[in-house]
């Protein structure tokens, strides 16, 4: 399998960890988003979103990284990532889509582009928006998880699974913008057990070929 | 079932879709987001994101719009909302992820709050805001659907499901802020077979209940 995807990328993060908790080789394709390469026509022919990451499979393209790990999960179902009964998987989709769908959207560059070029904010103010949104989110997920009896040494149960890989990419953003993370214990204590696991370690935007060496991540 | 929701959210408005083709009844429960009725104690402890729609089934909740079509699907497996092979399903769930995940998010009232009160913005250019997401939201639609042969006259192939529903959300909201459509015809084509049916008309901000009665929709 090939996932093409640029360090940086909280959403090719994601991907990563699934494809390593799957223990699933993979080649990356670097695509540098900040150099425009998701606009060439090449990259557009593979995904017409235009966005990363994507995963090739033999004759197979996927993309939007919820879609590649639901992807991953059906086709190679050891470990799961989703659980076995459909009000979990309720659950877990919806703390997923809490997390990747309303924060994440937010903070790529063609957002932050628009404030800088067009809303004539200032470098701080692009960061502000990105930090804030980013607590936010954070927020949200806490109450998600906290005083829910369905969440557990993971966010559902005892078993790590998708939410879990989308908790640990907006902990990993959130270290980027400077969030105080002293009000989410919950949030916390998950991503704590999470980052010790290879798969999580090897996912990680300064353990990629395209880091450069002077990166040493957020 | 009860769903809690508001007329004018297009989140809400996929979830009436999909329990409208189902042919499953539920009671509305009216969460007005305008006057801040998501904020209450009592509405988070049933929906601890704060958002809307949240579906309650019995004792079972479930949130985020495309978390609660999945399942519904997969509770009420007819009429199927989802392709029945994995490679159908990835491509049926980024389509959705890439229009619920991508352009929504950037649209509600935390956003539009957050760009006139502390960006700035005058109600024209919070309104540019959302005009040019939403373009950009269908322009990325359009490149998925045209020239892929899986699509048909549905976004994939010849069944409605889950990434029509998305669309037909997307094509209401780009009415709201005057999206010109006409570089969008396969996108259009697959609307207005959607809107012909009753499921989809049903679900229509105008036609619910807390509509106010001048209000003709967009």
């Amino acid at each position: 399998m090939k996932l093409y995807g640029f360090y940086q990328s909280s959403n090719v993060y994601r991907a990563r960890v699934a494809l390593n908790l799957k223990g699933l080789p993979y080649e990356d394709v670097i695509v540098n988003v900040l150099n425009g390469d998701t606009k060439t026509a090449e990259y557009q022919a593979l995904n017409p979103q235009a966005k990363i990451p994507a995963l090739q499979d033999g004759e197979v393209v996927v993309t939007q990284s919820l879609a590649i790990i639901e992807y991953l999960d059906e086709k190679f179902p050891d470990p799961p990532l989703l659980p076995d009964d459909s009000v979990g998987r309720a659950r877990v989709r919806s703390i997923s889509m809490g997390i990747v769908g309303d924060t994440f959207p937010l903070l790529p560059s063609r957002i932050r582009n628009v404030l800088a070029n067009e809303l004539q904010q200032d470098e701080a103010g692009v960061r502000r928006w990105c930090h804030d949104w980013v607590c936010r989110g954070l927020a949200t997920l806490e109450a998600s998880l906290l005083g829910d009896p369905a969440t557990g040494m993971y966010c559902h149960g005892d078993t790590l699974g998708m939410a879990d890989i989308c908790l640990a990419s907006i902990i990993r953003v959130s270290h980027r913008y400077g969030c105080d993370l002293a009000p989410f214990p919950t949030v916390t204590a998950i991503y704590d057990r999470c980052v010790e696991m290879p798969a999580f370690e090897k996912a990680l935007a300064q353990n990629q070929v395209d880091a450069p060496p002077d990166f040493k991540g957020w």
